[in-house]
């Protein structure tokens, strides 16, 4: 099985998905293509709240702004499962969460060793004369070598990666909790417009109201706590204080965008 | 096969299909997950005019506003088809037209059974101590009840459902006729712009004009029978009266939204 | 094989997936239904850029603004691809990029001798009295068409195919180069917001900057060649110059929209 995220939208993805059925018979099922273009954090959240509900899979993520300069192309074994994406930090939170207490191994793709794409009607290159793009490394090289990774007895036997120990790093930010106080931040808005936090879901444990960035807020355990339209602070599905309004836009009526500081306090 | 349908955008889909192929090799397909937010009704007609086309499927449905409330998990059987998602309505609409004169068997899905749904890298719970979210049941308790109806021999067979008699009932209105007259409304509107009314297509049978609303309207076969930019009275693909533009939106051209009022009476 | 590209937004190209399965096994692989509306020419380029990247296939296509009209349906064998669609010109881009070198065989479909879609619940009709919509043609002529043709031994055997010689063309602008001076359009614009040219790529070679429609601009092998936010031109993957903005939208900062003139000239 082989998993495909990008910010890509319509409709490079299927490129990709032609480049991967030409080397595979893999399953492929679609994570999302319509992650912020650009923003490698958003993408590693989604991922990392994602992949772990998947069975043992290869997981090809494109969000890669800088697609084209030097910055390499990676393949990531965590446990029974492998990344393979951009060094830009945007597989390291899910790599970790899969790995559990396990070890992560991280290898750095030979981009050359690579065999090249090659589109119908065409004829294949000279060695060494590539039509890889600049601009398009889903199709041209992350395609391949997930494909190569998928169809390999294991990360060691393939030639084309070598180890690193030294992968671009992105740690999401936790927020800080002190004296019933807790300062995080806005880490994305769903397409519902709930405002996910970072603040763990601990925070409103028995609480039925809270100050969220000065203005009380009730706590429900459902959106339909509240009447619809109303605002309200919960657990999302991911553990973390989400500010939401029930069958409404979150987002908006708290004024919040992703980044934005929450200081969440007790209402008593 | 397992069919999944929701409003969910990206990439909440996602982690509800990690958790079917964790428990199932079946063919996914998408039947969408842009249907309008929390709109039970909308839902309701889409799958009534889809899921006929299939073969033999499990439908996972969830639009569903009381998410975590007490509303139940249900699964409906009708003919080769089994339909699962929440107790509110959206289910019975293409449950009836799968059924055509068949009965209906309507369970009750005892979310307790289920078993929970544990990310990699965790530990599963103790019993009792499941990870079920209250704002994501998707996840936590359609698609495991999917992926459990789909593997079973029948409904039968599953000790989590309970047959009940009365589940929530949703009919989508019907258009009044009379003296040439039709009273009705727009069901829904499609992404091209068209607004599709409950008005059967009959009435325009061997009309060349049609009034709409109290505006003359030609009554076309085909989009392309008025010149583009013009407005049309024409049969849709399901049978319904549709008010549309040719290559434009018919619902701006007509003032039209979902529920609005809709009379068509002779041009003559 | 099927690949399905459309304009048909959500939940339409289920319906047409549903009528596949119920006649074959094929994988079914999305290229794309966010086109746009009823624009065959942004379709065609689109088609032709992806679906050289696939393995042979079926594809299925449906962009056709002439639905219900006495336009016909085609099918094109193009070397090991088979290409379904409107005669309205969306396929022949792609179906010559597919065959190369070789001949491009172009049949019409006799609508009447496919079988009928009959939705569940509902019993077949009469022979000729089929309830085949004047508004979707995807779910009752291209989709039965394309699982006609996808479980052949060759189109050769299917007698609902006609051979034609003189299908609707249609040839995408190529632009003028004359001394050091490029006169093209934008063809289409992407999801990034790249505004894609005709002007072949190698009009960039060895250029440090460019004058695009009058105004200076620099050349970059990658978008991160210039700081975010500001503009370049660059060689796409399709091979054609595009104006873009590094993490940001090309199309917007030129003031360029499909169709619109480029022209390109020397900085020097």
């Amino acid at each position: 099985m082989i998993t495909l995220a990008s910010d890509f939208g319509t409709p490079y993805p299927a490129a990709m998905k032609g480049v991967l059925l030409r080397r595979t018979d893999a399953r492929l099922v679609d994570v999302g293509h319509d992650f912020p273009r650009h923003d490698v954090r958003t993408a590693a959240f989604w991922l990392r709240e994602t992949l772990p509900y998947f069975p043992p899979a290869t997981h090809l993520v494109v969000v890669d702004p800088g697609v084209g300069t030097d910055r390499a192309a990676i393949a990531i074994r965590a446990r029974d499962h492998t990344l393979v994406g951009p060094d830009n930090g945007v597989l390291l939170p899910a790599a970790r969460r899969l790995a559990g207490d396990g070890a992560l191994e991280i290898s750095v793709v030979d981009e050359e060793a690579l065999e090249p794409v090659v589109p119908a009607g065409e004829t294949a290159p000279d060695p060494g004369e590539g039509p890889k793009s600049n601009t398009f490394h889903g199709r041209d090289v992350f395609a391949p070598t997930a494909a190569a990774v998928h169809e390999s007895d294991g990360l060691d036997s393939l030639s084309l990666l070598t180890p690193t120990t030294d992968p671009v790093d992105l740690e999401l930010p936790t927020a800080t909790l002190e004296d019933g106080r807790a300062v995080g931040e806005v880490l994305v808005v769903d397409d519902f417009g709930n405002a996910i936090t970072n603040v763990p879901g601990e925070f409103l444990k028995a609480r039925e109201r809270v100050v969220a960035n000065g203005e009380p807020v009730p706590v429900g355990d459902t959106f339909e706590a509240v009447p619809a339209g109303e605002r309200l602070a919960t657990v999302g599905s991911h553990g973390y204080v989400e500010l939401d309004v029930n069958r409404g836009r979150g987002e908006a009526a708290f004024d919040l965008a992703v980044g934005d500081r929450v200081v969440l306090e007790s209402a008593d």
